[in-house]
């Protein structure tokens, strides 16, 4: 497998894990990493001496078959405006790393028309950790990429396959959904969670501090992400976190009510049922992972 | 460090495990464990050849030196009404193993006063799964047990050192609070997590059920928990949960207006001052973890 000419654009966790997997196995002719300024080029030659950095947005897409939008995503439409013009075919693929794919498809999508095949990626990969420093070569690993076609009824096979050949080559597993509900997908599984980590780590006492067990740092370990990075994600995808959200409000109203009840054999029986559903779908969730 | 004859009312996964160290540390003259039928004895007893077994609650407190209650909380009272005038004096040691103390302790204190040295205790260590089968010896092994004297201000040396002892002798690291002060912090460290993993995993559609990563896994692990014993710790600490889910469902109504405010930088100023709060906050949480 050899994918040409590469451009990642923005040296970031993502953006530097996949020129690191490229790297190391081997899969361009020529990789490319576009920053907004030279800060981490020092850092980058150390580890990839043979790529090509650049800060000239126009140089770093000029020559590539691949080009993938590994920067913040409300400053994706602005550089995707600047080298639209300057691809060197209608058939050069672009994609994201975004977290978000209803936003990004709507900005996107129009600006390359014709001028690229566009679909977008989101590689379920990360960390606590932010920054080139931060990434590795194996990031991609068993993760799950999630690849966004406007419209899975009608996938376009030339995109979608070269697509899901370049994730899979630097060790991921593709599954596809379209913008819309991929949005409302993550809100529930990887937004809203982020944010009760946060709310519980912010309201943690100093009583509370003392008596810390495992329990409590797994379930705030994403709370660990970057500030700067998560407040665009939570943004970015508001309107399906808020509408999250209002689920798990409703939950915690009802469970107070339960608590207040004032038959405690009727209330422990609605506490038991819902706490029996949730750890029988992550069960199922469990055995379903397990064998994949 | 030889604690004479300990018995140990409860064989499930924290009576178990406390049984199993006891008994490969060597740190009693006799061990005896009470159920309240013989369902798990065959399983003990492969374990714990040595070890007394007895369905007979008299006959189980009648010479020990340390009654350890590791029954549910609904049935602690019963079962200290059953056994307070047998032990053999009133030098003995009772404690339990509730991870709720205030209503422990009012139920049990006057009970044994003048009948037994009582002081609660609670070992934050637990697994997602329940019952002898479950247990270990190394359970206890770098856990916090939380030992809650009526009034930290007057502590009974002669108490406090043999439960301290008695729980450090197993491995554990032990830390006080007063009853009330500890069903707050622990509501807010263990038992609103579990409702908020459980609410999470409730939730999951099978859209998301797709895209489940780490974070998730880890997010929403210590809802694999015991329903049966879960439904029973959330309610005996109905207060403190209740209250303390009042705070978390006012900074996620907080959180919506932010996502429905028309000035983003704004909004997303304030989501960042809570999540740069919140990461700040668990830094500093493992920081003094890994000084201990």
């Amino acid at each position: 497998m050899n994918f040409g000419t590469v451009a990642i654009l923005g040296p970031g966790l993502i953006g530097g894990s996949l020129a690191l997997a490229l790297n190391e196995r081997g899969l361009t002719d020529k990789l490319v990493i576009w920053a907004r300024n030279e800060n981490s080029f020092s850092a980058i030659r150390k580890k990839l001496p043979h790529v090509t950095l650049t800060t000239d947005i126009i140089e770093a897409v000029r020559d590539a078959d691949i080009v993938v939008l590994c920067v913040p995503i409300e400053t994706m439409k602005g550089l995707v405006e600047k080298f639209a013009d300057s691809l060197k075919s209608s058939e050069v693929l672009v994609t994201d790393v975004g977290s978000v794919k209803e936003s990004v498809d709507n900005a996107i999508a129009p600006l390359l028309k014709d001028k690229a095949l566009w679909m977008g990626s989101h590689p379920m990969a990360g960390s606590e950790k932010s920054g080139f420093s931060a990434a590795r070569a194996d990031l991609f690993t068993k993760a799950t990429v999630i690849v966004t076609p406007p419209n899975t009824s009608q996938i376009s096979e030339q995109i979608f396959c070269r697509l899901r050949d370049f994730w899979q080559s630097v060790g991921g597993s593709v599954a596809w959904i379209e913008p819309d509900p991929h949005d409302i997908a993550v809100a529930e599984i990887s937004h809203v969670p982020h944010l009760l980590a946060a709310f519980m780590a912010a309201t943690l006492t100093d009583e509370g501090k003392e008596f810390v067990g495992k329990g409590f740092l797994d379930t705030t370990r994403i709370a660990s992400g970057s500030p700067e990075l998560w407040k665009e994600i939570l943004w970015d995808n508001r309107s399906a976190v808020a509408a999250h959200l209002t689920k798990l409000i409703n939950l915690s109203l009802q469970t107070q009510e339960w608590l207040k009840n004032t038959e405690p054999e009727k209330a422990k029986s609605e506490i038991y049922k819902l706490l029996k559903k949730a750890k029988d779908k992550r069960t199922q969730l469990i055995t379903s992972i397990s064998n994949l």
